[in-house]
């Protein structure tokens, strides 16, 4: 029988298999990524870390599930607390710093390649639109809760608003990937600051 | 020996073959392409695609390569005639109606396939930002001609508005591929033309 683990220990081991397949998915990508790799690099048995992932793809999923999850649930707290909905979106869109700085979001072209290879999978759509949502949901939030206290004045809809800062970032993303410094993704995320402050009728 | 052929017969013949793998390759995606499925579809032989092109990625390279630089000569070309920069801008970013439509590129996701999952491979790399310069040329062109006859009033560089004009347009694409029509792509389309118009100075 296997010796019984504290839930915060079992907490810390799940967190560390997930940064260690972070580490590996960012250096060989998803396809190229295997089970080994990851229990080398954290040094547990293979059964280590199936007892805590059914697969690759359960794996991946909850590294990026658990970001976004955070993310939106850090989010809703702040907007709960009152926090100033500019000052969260600004966070949200580029940080802690509030402002562009250089691109710098190593796993997204890997999360890219998830999804990109595996479109035609339709649980994997199913994930995908339901990620998608709560991203959406997310920055929605904050832009009505921006509107409903004389914040913003938006040029658009909040969701379509929200729409646009996540499509724009995954083209950023998309075209950092595939073209380099070419996309000049600084200057890129400057344009987009300047544009959300347009849209929201902030100036 | 083969019977000799004319130039213009064989232009017919590798535009039919580019427009049967077209098809296919929207059906199947380019991974799960074969360069049979393409014979097949133009009704050739084998022999009678290689004639043409050496393999499935110089057939795809030579289709999206193609439809790149007619429209980059197009633009050239309809730039040198005196056309209106504004007018010429908005059909290049919206087709001939030069307004937003319902998001329809079918070939996009398959381009974007073909790309994510290439990006290690350092000759398509270097492909990759061949295409992304063309591209970038073609829009920088066009608003130069226009801040150069005092129509546009950039509030970026040319450079900068040509390349935020790609990445909004790749993001919409890659988030229509993956989230289908939650993505809302009309409204996004009509929230980049209101972006550009203020971008450009131009209300």
């Amino acid at each position: 029988m296997a010796p019984k683990m504290s839930d915060h220990y079992k907490q810390k081991r799940r967190k560390d298999i997930l940064e260690a397949a972070e580490k590996i998915f960012i250096e060989k990508g998803y396809e190229h990524t295997t089970i080994k790799d990851i229990y080398e690099e954290v040094g547990l048995s293979r059964g280590g870390v199936y007892q805590y992932f059914s697969n690759k793809r359960d794996l991946f999923e909850s590294l990026i599930g658990d970001k976004l999850e955070d993310i939106y649930q850090l989010t809703a707290d702040a907007l709960e607390d009152g926090e100033d909905p500019w000052t969260l979106l600004k966070k949200r869109m580029f940080g802690e710093e509030q402002h562009p700085s250089e691109y710098n979001d190593s796993l997204a072209p890997v999360v890219l390649e998830f999804f990109v290879s595996g479109r035609t999978d339709e649980s994997l759509s199913v994930y995908a639109r339901d990620r998608y949502h709560l991203g959406v949901s997310m920055y929605e939030n904050i832009i009505q809760q921006g509107e409903s206290q004389g914040i913003f004045t938006p040029r658009f809809s909040p969701g379509t608003i929200a729409r646009a800062i996540i499509s724009f970032s995954d083209g950023i993303a998309v075209d950092s990937a595939l073209a380099g410094e070419e996309v000049q993704s600084k200057e890129q995320s400057e344009l987009l600051f300047d544009m959300i402050q347009y849209m929201l009728g902030i100036r």
